[in-house]
């Protein structure tokens, strides 16, 4: 079957289960009721604190086939997943189904156990690196799921994902199990992605490295969720939640496009008193930021909000009054780990507040603009982050597509040409982000505007602007680089990209070489 | 029927349906998943502000046989709960099921929706005033059920009350539903109360008198749960909030009684750095607090956290540092609204959090000591505190039977002789708390320890304390009042009282005479 974006699917994945295609950005109305976990009593008296992992395994008990959730807030500085997976392969389990809402580097162990058979299923928002790449390799069992982060919410909130066991890295707790993510040596920050699985698994285990009397003053995980809590002597390494630069750019390419970015949010009429934005953590990203930020100074615009992934670039927009709020997922850098814990105008929010399509209404759709990257986008404006020139899982959408969906404004920035490749093809290898949640393309040569948008073409010409048609920036690009070649592909399925509904927007497909 | 506390139930009610007799204060093990409400959407774009109440009847629409929930942070100041049955009733609506967690004297007009057929049934966890007198009469259809407050966060979180249409009055909201209860004129402190509703009502409609620009600062409960946004001029009267003395009492018996508590307190072990206390508005309750301060001041003292409504007394004492924390379900006065609003260790939290028995463990289980009234008792320790001597209701459980299960320590402190009449009977007219959760009644003729608390026997013993059996003191009583006569009961039961597990420990009969 084909779904709207043109992808062919498999009718169903035997992991999964039957694959519903994708139908349009806002097509599904849901008609479910919510997931309904286990109702559970603790007795007064009763105690929660545990003597390590292992009397978790043994009490709960986990057995072969469970479904256990992870949050990465850590980042590449988690350490909690392979503690746990180790014990897990050391008492021989296998079949489990591995719920990470994001997968870096350093959980390279889990190839392993992908090879022995202990994991035989992941589920996640975003992968890189070593089980990105054995993932591509086809070493998984089955197919991984491939969420967005306000999909993975919606997924536990309506029984799409049911997790047995969440673990949830706890940087504070007390020994009833209240936790927050802003005390102590190890603080990460806003534990955002955890509060769907605290709030629906059927049973949840904190695990802390500092444990404080009762009752915690921040409690941002209530123990009202919390079945057991666990002390080790680190939960992560907040050194790791830093991954790569997040400093302004000094690539006077990429500098480029992130002034281009300003002045099409600047003709949009959106940039006046009340602004709402997000941008991810990169350079570029942060340029446009960057530019926004004088632009916003010689107006005297105070914005509403910023959102998502939070940087301390935004802590200090939001320090220098330049915004109202910051809307906290995650923290990027130990800057928003301060700020959150100090600042009353730093708010931490669910994955599902962030940006679940289906409940009463998440950030992303207060938004007024977007700022996104794309590793290849079609002339139909779809995007793919997920898999990189040769075909290989580098990516994931994160909050891509759910904060795309809720702007007012999304604006993709890319360069047109990346590694001697122009990023603009007619056929890309995976859709990730649907064209028509995609307003603009910002690149060093010109400005696509999505022809959805008549009225942001109207608005953005005769401004000065290097207005382009998709099309003319694909000649462009290829009159350049040339017409990539199309990379060889095998018909094995490895993973499926879910939109944020639920629906199935594409799969990925191992790449024939290595 | 008959249950562990040897009362004759009806097989079920036709509004209510079976009814599971109490079979003791731990006995019931949950088997049940949580409730599962609608999943909602809201799509980017779409707005939740409508032009007044009347415009949410027609859009939801509200219709016979509806069951639309309340809280009662206003308390006596609430106007809500009036306007909307008012406009209820101008449509010729009938049948409709009010879930309003608590009734005061201001709800009067609620007596006429139930003459005329408009409100049929009530589910609440406390009631006085000319409700509760109609109520006693039998002017309602229906007998009212009549729950604790962490019983009823628990039927709502078990699906056991289930709600179509909640309304949330909100001192402050932002046009997508944020909203908190400590900012804005008619701020009322914690909603705690309100908290399960929001959760888990199919539809969700805030009302607030104090709109600001999104985001809200301080979620309380959070746009995802709000479905509808109305603004009225006013949504209570914060002046209402104080019912009767907030201030410590001069009556020398209570301050006799509130020493010998304190003496209690302190002999029982429990008195150290770390305590837990939990006591009630009432000038009564606050003398206890007051020698309470003396000791913990004396002793250099800190104690953990206090509980419950919270008044300014406890905030004094959060103030000065005698405890680390106060944990808010609702405000009974505007210092502890203030409170909540300035100091980050003032915590507010749901109903669930604070009394459910069916979660991961809710703060009365951590409590040391509280100390609750009665208006009548038997020497089983079984408490009354839902209807008067005349056999009319007057009042409920609230958190009473919550605290009393959570708390270490339960101390009941009542005069022996009140109105001329013994409180200690041989058959009280209502129980409402089960004796096994009671372990201490302390008078101004002395103290009687619960047997099944050897330990405490123990403790108290050989310290000067006017220890008695309860036999002993019922005897004092008697010789002194007399033994009342029963009160003349009907076979007309016009309320059920449901303990928080969920199983029935009593029912009420109307009064034989006006």
């Amino acid at each position: 079957m084909k779904n709207l974006v043109n992808r062919e699917l498999p009718e169903a994945i035997a992991a999964i289960g039957t694959l519903a295609p994708y139908a349009g950005a806002f097509a599904q109305t849901p008609a479910m009721q919510r997931y309904a976990p286990k109702v559970k009593r603790q007795l007064p008296g009763s105690r929660k604190l545990r003597d390590g992992l292992e009397a978790v395994f043994d009490e709960l008990p986990i057995t072969d086939g469970m479904t256990l959730s992870f949050h990465h807030h850590f980042r590449n500085g988690d350490s909690l997943v392979n503690q746990v997976l180790e014990i897990a392969a050391r008492r021989g389990l296998k079949g489990l189904r591995i719920a990470l809402s994001s997968v870096f580097p350093v959980h390279a162990p889990m190839v392993e156990h992908f090879r022995n058979g202990t994991v035989v299923y992941l589920d996640t928002d975003y992968m890189s690196g070593p089980v990105a790449t054995a993932v591509s390799q086809g070493v998984l069992a089955n197919p991984v799921m491939l969420r967005s982060h306000g999909g993975r919410a919606r997924a536990i909130e309506c029984g799409d994902l049911r997790v047995d066991v969440a673990f949830i890295a706890a940087p504070t707790a007390d020994e009833y199990g209240n936790l927050n993510g802003t005390e102590g040596p190890t603080a990460c920050g806003s534990l955002g992605y955890a509060f769907p699985d605290a709030e629906y698994a059927d049973r949840v285990v904190a695990v802390t490295d500092t444990l404080v009397p009762y009752p915690l003053k921040a409690i941002s995980i209530p123990q009202t969720r919390v079945d057991y809590v666990v002390t080790l002597p680190s939960v992560g390494d907040p050194k790791g939640i830093v991954s790569g630069t997040t400093q302004v750019t000094k690539d006077p390419v990429q500098l480029k496009i992130a002034s281009l970015a300003a002045k099409v949010i600047e003709a949009s009429g959106l940039l006046k008193n009340g602004f709402s934005f997000q941008t991810g953590a990169g350079g570029a990203s942060l340029a446009v930021a960057h530019y926004l930020r004088k632009i916003m100074r010689e107006r005297s615009i105070v914005g509403s909000f910023a959102l998502g992934g939070i940087t301390g670039y935004l802590v200090s927009m939001l320090e220098e009054g330049l915004f109202e709020r910051l809307i906290d997922v995650q923290g990027f850098d130990l800057e928003a780990v301060r700020s959150l814990k100090e600042n009353p105008n730093h708010l931490e929010v669910s994955a599902g507040m962030y940006a679940s399509p289906f409940n009463s209404g998440c950030v992303v759709n207060q938004l007024d603009c977007v700022v996104l990257g794309a590793t290849e986008m079609d002339t139909r404006f779809n995007v793919n982050v997920v898999t990189g020139s040769n075909g290989y899982i580098m990516g994931g959408s994160g909050g891509h597509s759910d904060a795309a969906a809720g702007a007012k404004l999304t604006i993709v920035t890319a360069n047109l040409i990346r590694g001697r490749l122009p990023i603009l093809r007619d056929e890309i290898v995976t859709i990730t982000t649907p064209g028509e949640t995609v307003d603009v393309l910002v690149t060093e040569y010109g400005i696509a505007v999505n022809p959805l948008r008549q009225d942001l073409i109207e608005r953005l010409s005769g401004r000065g602007l290097p207005l382009k048609t998709i099309e003319e920036m694909k000649r462009l690009a290829e009159d350049i680089a040339g017409v990539p070649e199309p990379i060889a592909l095998t018909d094995d399925v490895v993973a499926v990209v879910e939109y944020r509904d639920g629906t199935i927007i594409d799969v990925v497909y191992k790449p024939a070489t290595k």
